[in-house]
């Protein structure tokens, strides 16, 4: 699974801002990026009267445009997905994934702080904070960044999640829910899968497998 | 995998009117629809200034926005996707599969056909052909509906395609790409990962089955 690392802060801290520059910042440095925008009220997509919303207007519970160079798909879900879910299910290919807001997840964390708009640091008590994004001085035991240090914050960013050992990885969603595995299981999958894999067509090249079963009730 | 039925036609035939009507149809009868739009132009979606469409257009090839109610993927490709990719990656948890366009495709096809604006049908010589949906009688061996009659086409479509029995099935993509497999190879995959699934917590109950492996370079 690639890295996910969330960016935090309150509204108008300048989230969307910050994300923009790294999402510049990692593509000019050669990665593939994918990102996880969180709207708790519900969005608004595509445009009235277009064949897609027509479809998706009539009932149908996923639609999907596929063009030769631009895809979208349109879903209801019952709930609001996970992170570890929503990549297992639609970003398994990318290097890293930036997602905005997710404050209550236990990915790790940078935290976008001006002191103009805040009083305190949403995330000061988080394990998960990995750094900070800031006009202020903070001495919390992470490392800061000012907020026009994008290349500091990237490099950062870089070595701590880019730079290291790629490992064999597996995720797994059981009725659309994410199944943790123990690392035995995990690569009792790998081998298993990518075992029988390698004996198909095209096979031994195999670098990204995905499999779907349904099974009748 | 769920059936995939492309509603085909010439441009202004129709066909986003007669889908509607199927989906609403469908969707009373108790089906959840999926929908595929064929756009070969490439497409317009999101809209200009919110924080997913900045995401975007700072460069992430894929851009997620989720909600508790809704969900929505936008990616990059680097070709037109075939039906039975988008299917397994999309939309494997769905009923049926509607899809507008796709004519040179393989899957069963209904053409709509009006006389003001064709002048021959698209699908004369296609044997996926499996209806017509017209207000010109044709004598060419599938049968001809009426373009209001919704309920006796989907009564034909529900016969044909959601009252036979359904059996487990299993797609597979390597590298991005379907890999079809004949059938003792999925009869292999489904017993050796539904298997080993059974025996992880909730795996007895498994009905759905997703799984990504990614193996280093």
């Amino acid at each position: 699974m690639p890295p996910i690392i969330s960016i935090v802060g309150k509204s108008d801290s300048g989230k969307t801002t910050l994300l923009e520059k790294l999402i510049s910042e990692f593509r000019k440095r050669g990665y593939l990026i994918g990102t996880i925008k969180h709207d708790i009220h519900g969005f608004d997509i595509d445009h009235e009267g277009k064949d897609s919303w027509r479809h998706k207007k009539a009932g149908a519970v996923s639609v999907v445009i596929s063009s030769p160079s631009k895809l979208a798909v349109i879903k209801d879900t019952d709930e609001d997905k996970d992170l570890d879910l929503l990549v297992a299910e639609y970003l398994p290919d990318v290097d890293i994934i930036f997602t905005e807001g997710y404050k209550r997840e236990n990915k790790p964390k940078i935290e976008v702080f001006r002191k103009e708009i805040h009083k305190e640091l949403l995330c000061l008590k988080d394990e998960n904070l990995i750094a900070l994004v800031t006009n202020q001085r903070f001495v919390i035991g992470v490392p800061c960044f000012d907020i026009d240090d994008v290349k500091g914050l990237s490099d950062f960013i870089e070595e701590k999640f880019l730079k290291v050992q790629k490992l064999p990885s597996v995720s797994l969603t059981i009725n659309g829910k994410y199944s943790p595995l123990k690392p035995f299981i995990q690569e009792m999958f790998i081998n298993t899968i990518s075992g029988m894999v390698s004996a198909l067509k095209g096979g031994k090249e195999a670098r990204s497998i995905k499999l779907t079963i349904k099974l009748p009730e």
